[in-house]
This record gives C-alpha cells, sequence and structure tokens, in this order.
C-alpha cells in the first residue's frame, strides 16, 4: 500500500503538469477576435448550452440576440428570463417542421427570420448571436448554405457566434473556430420519462 | 432531374415520419419527475449548457440552486445575471485546482462547498440544482463518491440535477437518466484564439 505523503506528492505532480500545460496554451493563445462555434450532434444540451453563454454574455453587460429557427411557439424558459434581461428574439413562427408539413410554408417562415439574422449578423453592438437549431434549416433547403456562409465570413471582427442543432454541414464545420458534438449515451425520454418544465423546455 | 412536386413530395413523406416517431415516443413518455442529467466529455459547452437549463428553470418561475467546484473565483457572467434572477450560487473559493497545488486545502474548500450541496439536494423547494464541474472532485477524491450518489438518490421525486465536468465516473453516469458526452472536434484555443470575455467566461 502506498503511504498518504507518496500519494499527496503524486497528486501534487499531476496537478503541476497539469498547471504547466494549461498555462503554456494560455500563453500561447493570443489572438483576440470574435469565434464561430457549432454545437452539434443527437444529443442533450446543444441549446442550452447556446442559451448558457448568452446568459454568460449578457451578464457581463454585453449586447446578444437569438433567433430560434425550430422551438420558437412553446412557452419557453430561457426567453423569458433573457429577453428581460434585453437580449431580441426572433423566433420562426411555425413551430416544428414536422407539425406543418409544409415546406412553402416553412421554407417562408425560415427566409422571414433568417433576414433578421442578417441584420443582426451585421451589428457590430452585438457581441454575441446565437443562431438556435439553424443546422436543420440548411438541411431541409429553407436556407441557402452559400449565403449564411457569407453573412457568418462578413460578420464584424469582434462579434461570436454560436449555431446549434443536430447534423452541422460540413462546410459550417469548417469555418468555425470550436466545434463541439453532442453524442447522447443514455436520454430520459427513452426510458419512458416525460419532458420536464424548467428543465426539457 | 426529380422535378419539384417530386422532390415536394418526398419531403413531406419524411417529414410525416418523422413526426409519426416523435409522436409515439411522446406517447410512450408518461412517467413524470425529476431528472439526472450528466454532462460530460472533452468539449466545449457543459457548464454553459448547465447554465442555460438554470435560466430556462428560472425563466419558467421554478427556483434554482448552483454549486460551482472550480470556476468560482473567475468574474463570471452567467452567474452575474443567474444571481440576479433570483438563483443561490455557492462557490468553492480556490478557483482552478492546479494553481493552488495543495489537496489538503482544496479537499477541505470541495467539503466546505459540498455541505451547501447537500442542503440543496435535500430541498423540496428547488426544481432544479446544478452541480458545475463536480466530477473533477470525485476524481481527484476531494469527495466521496458513495456520499455523493447517496444524496442524489435521496433527493426530492420533483427536482431535477444537472451534473457536468469531464470523466464523469462510471456509477454517476449509471444512475443518472440523461447522459450526454460533449466530443471536441476542433476547439478555438487550439488556434490560438484567446478566451473571450462574454464567451468562453
Amino acid at each position: 500500500m502506498v503511504d498518504k505523503a507518496v500519494k499527496d506528492e503524486r497528486h501534487k505532480a499531476r496537478q503541476q503538469k497539469l498547471k504547466e500545460n494549461v498555462d503554456k496554451r494560455v500563453d500561447a493563445a493570443q489572438t483576440e477576435r470574435g469565434v464561430l462555434i457549432v454545437i452539434t450532434g443527437n444529443g442533450k444540451g446543444k441549446s442550452t448550452s447556446g442559451f448558457g453563454t448568452v446568459a454568460r454574455c449578457v451578464g457581463h453587460g454585453y449586447k446578444a440576440a437569438v433567433v430560434q429557427f425550430i422551438k420558437g411557439t412553446w412557452d419557453c424558459g430561457e426567453r423569458n428570463l433573457l429577453e428581460g434581461a434585453g437580449v431580441e428574439f426572433q423566433v420562426m413562427n411555425t413551430g416544428f417542421t414536422w407539425e406543418t408539413q409544409n415546406k412553402e410554408a416553412d421554407t417562408a417562415a425560415a427566409q422571414k427570420v433568417w433576414q433578421a439574422a442578417k441584420r443582426m449578423l451585421a451589428d457590430p453592438s452585438l457581441h454575441l448571436v446565437l443562431l438556435d437549431e439553424i443546422t436543420y434549416m440548411v438541411q431541409y433547403g429553407y436556407l441557402d448554405l452559400d449565403e449564411v456562409i457569407d453573412a457568418l465570413n462578413a460578420r464584424p471582427e469582434e462579434q461570436s457566434v454560436v449555431l446549434t442543432g443536430r447534423g452541422a454541414h460540413r462546410r459550417l464545420t469548417e469555418i468555425a473556430d470550436t466545434v463541439s458534438e453532442v453524442q447522447p449515451l443514455k436520454h430520459a425520454f427513452d426510458a419512458g420519462i416525460k419532458a420536464r418544465k424548467g428543465v426539457d423546455w
């Protein structure tokens, strides 16, 4: 059995190495500009991560804006709170696309809210723009991928953007600075547990 | 070339099938209770997902509380906003553990804030408790895993809990209802871009 002093020494050595690695990386990271973050994958937590970043942003006194491409018609806890904190929300008003079953109406609704997104992506007063569930709009052909990429690339240098949704197009992850893929290892829904107000929506 | 009417018909059929599958799963999910969610993995977006869920919760008028096991000593945007919205925060006051290099002091600090976590996990007025970065406390041996599991299992039935952090212990993911693993496909930091106020912290 290894005695406590040896274990403590090993722990200290590991933490020291961790600190050195982190310090080195922090020193190396010197470019200051807005970033493009893509949160994709099939797991739970993509939109909430986007909204958590918006909460962080406005908590520092910066301006942020949100376009919700799918979940808009629900009673939405995060919107209640963040709109109250001065965040502009633009919401696609058709709800889940499989509820409407009408490609032309969905395309028109997506295009309408995309105009608001383009305005936000050109607004240097916005520190952060969240385009929640935009990946589906590209996937279903409601938005033109080239137009989305052009608007992202032309945004003000200090502006950060978060894109969320499953199946982000490869060309979106290519231009992103940070890409996280959320994998579902387990989901309460599959065990018969109902989506919960204040947690799942 | 497939003409537009045929493509629209195919799109409609796909969306119809999607709707049927989702409806079936929604009908099957009838158990109503609080859930335990674990957001783990090495990618960016775990803590922000937890804080987004807190924003959602309080936006519906429910009570939520947060324990921050690591990031506490920074100027923290999400805390500024959410404390203002009535969320109780308890913060471990040593910052990153590799800054302190002192296992005994870290253990004492973790144990102190864990007492607050235990109180929260026994409080039926809380709809949601976020234990941010608790996985490291278990991993480093600062908290006893059995004690953490007992407190989680004994919590009020209506209370949901979110645990975040890399390398969640297998026994934590086993008792969880929902587990997401955030994989880092790319990170701005690795391209030399500095962590950004209002986005990364």
